[in-house]
């Protein structure tokens, strides 16, 4: 579904993605440079910034006409649309209009009617409408933090900050407009400090609103730029407001993501807590204390290697997939299984789990009933004698090795204590399961017991 | 119970809304206006403004008269009161006195006994008394926060506005008040810029003031505007206690509602990034990675599709009347239920599940044991064979098929494998119950039965 | 265990409580005066302060001694110590030598042996000492917190005010006395805006100093006053540091406090907006609507109404006395117990169950088997005939009658369905718990049958 | 594996770990000092501390070597790697590189070609590599903050003032070099307010520098100090959008601290409100009312008590003898088990469960099944009489006491109901698991019967 194909380009086609990062581009470049001709430009327009405005256009004019022939997913069906009829009454009732709208050179059109560039504040308010592109950024912002390639502290941090430069960007320029408009020139906020900052160089000008810009967002406020006139202490007014609800969101997403951030080790220090609590009240020898708590941070480290409930929320055909690919090899080399179909071992394929067990696990307790088991893929397993008062080690398992099945086939209690030596993994059959395959074919179980006998 | 009977208004009835509404835009304007009349319209009162407080005061005086005559809900019984008597009690019991207090015209019968508008300072601070119709602003936004047509995000955010404007209008009126009331007209904050201020015009001084208020509120302090007598001081010394409470409070709200707005993207990701770590670790082949991660995709997309627990909450005869209308005409349209009775319908579809099913997912498994049946609403199902070591795909359903019933009611295991081969709804439901519902009517097996015949 | 016994006093002793509430105004007293006589009443230090700090050294030396005979709650068994040997080691091993070095009168001490009133600097640090009984103030506050008749939220806010304004009060004189210290005049943060600062009131350098140290503390940081010489630089240094601490810290917990005050509102909205999009995704007749978003903004309300939660937590022998107080008035006036024994009413309550069901849920439905019989404590209920294809209300029930006994006693299925009508009180039982209590004797076996045998 | 083998040093040898404590505070102050002397020492290096930069090189240049001496915990098996071939390609495939280039002295290389000491700008840049040493000190913050002797709260603290006192030293540095290397020295923001700056002494520079620096971050920003050329604005605008990140940081960590700190109290208050409305809404009577609020508040005392949540996580070989050490003892004191042997006693002991049970709780109520067999640990247990309407305690039970085993050995229903009079700790048996013991030996049997006869 990822090619193309005929007219309908794929919106999951590489060139068309490609395509998008680059109108993306395009979005930031216009949605920066609009703001800035408006405010500083206006009584000295560019030629260059002129005609790459009209390059830009045109670029967002061949989107629109490409838009019509991009195929898009249904919500319903979570289906890919190809069908072009579709496809355009869909843009034509939703964003189409509006992208027309935003992408109409207005200055250029003023310029064939008028036959002069510099046009007046009511055609360059028509160019806000070229803010409506930067959905575009926040469509892009939302898809980046939904890939989890990327760091969503990074992607959250990345956005946020683009909006914060931007709001900053935008209430400079107007700053300075608010100066350039007012009648009286000594009597604005940056004709105060520099009287005839008309004849100043544009980028002392650009960065003195933008220093001014920054000063009051981020509520340092030195005072050295501020408020003359009324006009400006409106203006600052609902700056500030704003910049007090928009402070607020950047703390609260940044509270957000240090809450997730620091929740493992949250997690950790309470669960390592409890323990060390429980062995403090109760008075627990040295020796017990370090095993208790080199357990507890194990545990910690290995919990994500345990996934059965990822595995519970996969569909049974992916499931059965997955353990074919992990388990089959190793199944082939556990003696027990030596000469048996592939048919069989496909089946006690699909019924095997993995297990992660720390060192110094009881996997099995002597005298045990015979319920599981078990096929060492990595780690040690140590074979223990628990019958008289002391604990004596009889015996240590390696990789590939399988235990428990002595007792499973023989319907007898568990003659040994199994316990891991290091981190374990192993893959754990149900006695029942692994009858039941073997009851499915009678030369499979004859081969399987044979096995049985010349390995004991 | 909207409709209202007799002289008892039902509070639901629609034009009682309106005049709720109409009354907190009254509200509104009074809380706005008398701190302004306060410190900026003592010295020159003018008739426009009185005559419009008066105005208000004649509505609140009304509605006062109104609410005798309004029915209210009762917390225990959550039921409606149109008890006139009630009524009167629970108003004089609570809210009467302080309506009353706040709602007398001080200032016009101050008029009235002594001959002059312009009242002391004594008779001004009786009007604050008005604030206390605040707590209406407060009802409308505590209700309209449990309104979810309406986006609790912008409720809240509007509901601080609220909060924080008219603070800072407040504050701002009193810090000019300071000033007016200071009799070394120099030694001011607003006589150190402007020291002839009180023939300013009133615009540039309520603005100068409001500019101080909302520079002290978020912090910014450009210092253009600071404190220079002792009694200055001691206000701006409360206002900034005050501020640092309300900035937290603003803060911790939009935290809130951040992580509120973001959980569901935090899931997602959390749940992605554990299945790819998974498939990373085990080193699963990219056909299978790729399969795992669209479905945790479209699972999480789909989610908000399975609705068990929502219905689950739902008491029964809701329950019943939903699968009626949802089911039913499915139902009517399937093969095997074809000239059944309509009891029987309603019975089957008393028992019947909606379930949305992800693509590529087996539904059935060949040779399970037939314990459901499976009408498709909408999707496709693919059958397949696995007899052999290669799945062969030997068929496909549509929409209004069934599947899984020759089983159910031949009492074999399944034949085939039913896998969906793009998102489906099904309706499932249970083998045991399907053939109790036949059981019920003899004439009525025969038809179901002759239905499965005529059909294969 | 409140009140005292001999010469050991209780700590819940209700004059205790008063000692406690007056030391703890001494404590904040001692605690506000210390930095302010330091900083101001150095130079020209005042009688009546020098006496009243005398007085409450006294006080607190008054306390020491009392705390010998105060008994203490031990924390393993959790039971009051009264022996006075073990409250002298407890108080002498853990805060009796600090308490004694924060009361003594070093200044009196100093006064008997130099003979001057004005002591020097590192006399008046031993004063810091003090502070030490600000654990006093802590330890109220964390009671206040636990304290459920107070409002966790107001007493968090006054416990931060308590600190911050504390903190404020302190960084002032302490700002104070660096100027005061200083040997250019001229050359300090207030002799800069006023240069013969030492000749101004008291009232308005503190004022001054406290303007200053809130100011810089809410970060408004004006500029009015601001650090002139490299020692005030290096003090606001670290105080602008501390202060960061401190706000985010007062974010912090205003976010928490918002977070737990809006919890309940948030799962409002979010189980109604749940049902609004089932509702609008299934496209429901609007009269099913209705029903689901009704019942589900009642259940809301009702919710807090089931304690089975609750009841769960408390040990039997309490949740005997809470049924018996609860449902024998009931159980008493009840037709089917009239005439029986208190033993089998004891017996019945201990296994009943309250319950409270919205309006027009099916409590039993017909054909249903009989597992549970009601009584209806308050509410509602109507009896519905669903065997044809209507339903037809065949009759209604109130407070104190009983339903389903009739199908538990005869071994039938309900006959009936019963629905709520409106929002209903009810008393479950289990039909075996019925039975059971009913054969632990015979003769009351027959005077309940005897009892349904007359109603019906 | 905590002691060094052979040439291997072991992580977690206790010298080696002194070893890194002495690097990080190298590491301090070689991020300190770097700043430092590019911005104040570079027109007049001092020969003290050009000495003490080489005499950390070659410190680090020892740890270089002895890092490939080190033994390293291999991630997937959770072993001590100490083979050197290993622990070299690990280190040289990892960090080597930069940790090389972070040590090469280049001004001492500098001096050996050029002859001189000072050295230009482009030499000063490489000196950047040295805050890779930098990530020592995160680590080091990452281990304590899983440390759980050191409290999660202060560790973040003092993590949190590390950064921030790091970056506003580095702040500070930067901005002086900006005004020193500015051809005007009147405008710049020092040369405004002290002409001739240079010629000042270095402590007052450097203080300017670092309160402009906290000034800005804390967004005090009195004014005093501020950007007067383009350069500095530039410089500014950087820093203030960085800070707004931090500050947003900074809070973000002490929400997510201030949210676990006060987690606890908040579920006390919680569960004790429910209770507390409970009672209201039943109107309950006073002495039922003090009852439950009592044991409320002790259950959230003794919560953390009750330790089955924590034993369940253990493995089952450490919760064996975890029971052996903590129950033992007791056993072997209880009368029922005089003369029986250890291993009887091994077997009982793995199958108790300790519990706390509050006051006033029935443990067993009369007339039960013997399900289970207690004994005392500590606390006092009254033995209660229910049989008439009264009830009559009928004696106390002290530690080591035992009750229910003459219900659980006889077949029983127990003969009184078992109330617990204070805080009490028992061990819980269940009979089927006590009579399992008992019949695996006869003789033990005979033993066991032989002591209860006796007994009673």
């Amino acid at each position: 579904p990822i090619h193309s194909k005929g007219w309908i380009i794929s919106p999951m086609d590489s060139r068309y993605r490609c395509w998008e990062t680059f109108m993306i581009v395009l979005v930031a470049y216009s949605a920066w440079i609009y703001p800035f001709e408006v405010a500083f430009l206006d009584s000295s327009p560019k030629k260059e910034v002129y005609i790459a405005d009209n390059i830009v256009d045109l670029f967002f004019g061949i989107d629109i006409v490409l838009t019509f022939f991009v195929a898009y997913i249904d919500r319903t069906t979570q289906s890919l649309v190809r069908d072009s009829k579709k496809i355009a009454i869909r843009y034509m009732s939703t964003w189409f209009l509006m992208d027309v709208a935003s992408t109409i050179p207005f200055e250029a059109l003023a310029y064939l009617f008028t036959g002069k560039i510099k046009v007046s504040l009511s055609y360059s308010l028509l160019g806000l409408l070229r803010f409506w592109r930067l959905r575009r950024v926040k469509q892009l912002f939302t898809r980046l933090e939904k890939d989890i390639r990327l760091s969503y502290f990074w992607v959250r941090c990345a956005r946020l900050l683009f909006v914060t430069v931007f709001l900053v960007h935008c209430a400079g320029c107007l700053y300075y407009l608010l100066a350039d408009l007012y009648p009286h020139e000594g009597k604005t906020w940056i004709g105060t400090v520099n009287p005839n900052f008309r004849e100043t160089s544009l980028w002392i000008r650009y960065i003195s609103a933008l220093y001014w810009s920054v000063t009051t967002m981020t509520t340092v406020g030195y005072g050295d730029l501020h408020a003359v006139n009324t006009v400006e202490m409106v203006f600052i007014i609902f700056y500030m407001l704003f910049n007090l609800g928009l402070t607020a969101y950047l703390i609260g997403n940044m509270t957000n993501l240090v809450v997730e951030g620091t929740r493992r080790t949250m997690e950790f220090r309470n669960s390592v807590e409890a323990a060390s609590n429980f062995v403090g009240r109760n008075r627990l020898p040295a020796r017990l204390k370090e095993q208790i708590l080199a357990y507890m941070c194990l545990r910690f480290k290995a919990e994500s290697l345990n996934q059965h409930q990822l595995m519970e929320q996969l569909p049974k055909s992916i499931c059965k997939s997955i353990c074919q690919h992990l388990f089959l090899p190793t199944v082939e080399k556990v003696y027990l299984f030596k000469g048996v179909s592939r048919e069989i071992r496909l089946l006690l394929v699909a019924n095997m789990k993995a297990e992660y067990i720390p060192p110094r696990e009881d996997v099995i307790m002597q005298n045990e009933a015979p319920d599981d088991v078990y096929i060492i893929v990595s780690g040690e397993v140590e074979i223990i004698d628990c019958e008289t008062e002391k604990e004596i080690v009889v015996g240590s398992l390696q990789s590939l090795d399988m235990f428990g099945e002595v007792g499973a086939l023989c319907y007898r209690p568990q003659s040994h204590t199994f316990r891991t030596k290091t981190l374990s993994q192993l893959l754990r059959i149900k006695t029942t399961a692994l009858i039941e395959a073997m009851q499915t074919k009678r030369e499979e179980n004859i081969q399987i017991l044979k096995n049985l006998l010349q390995h004991h």
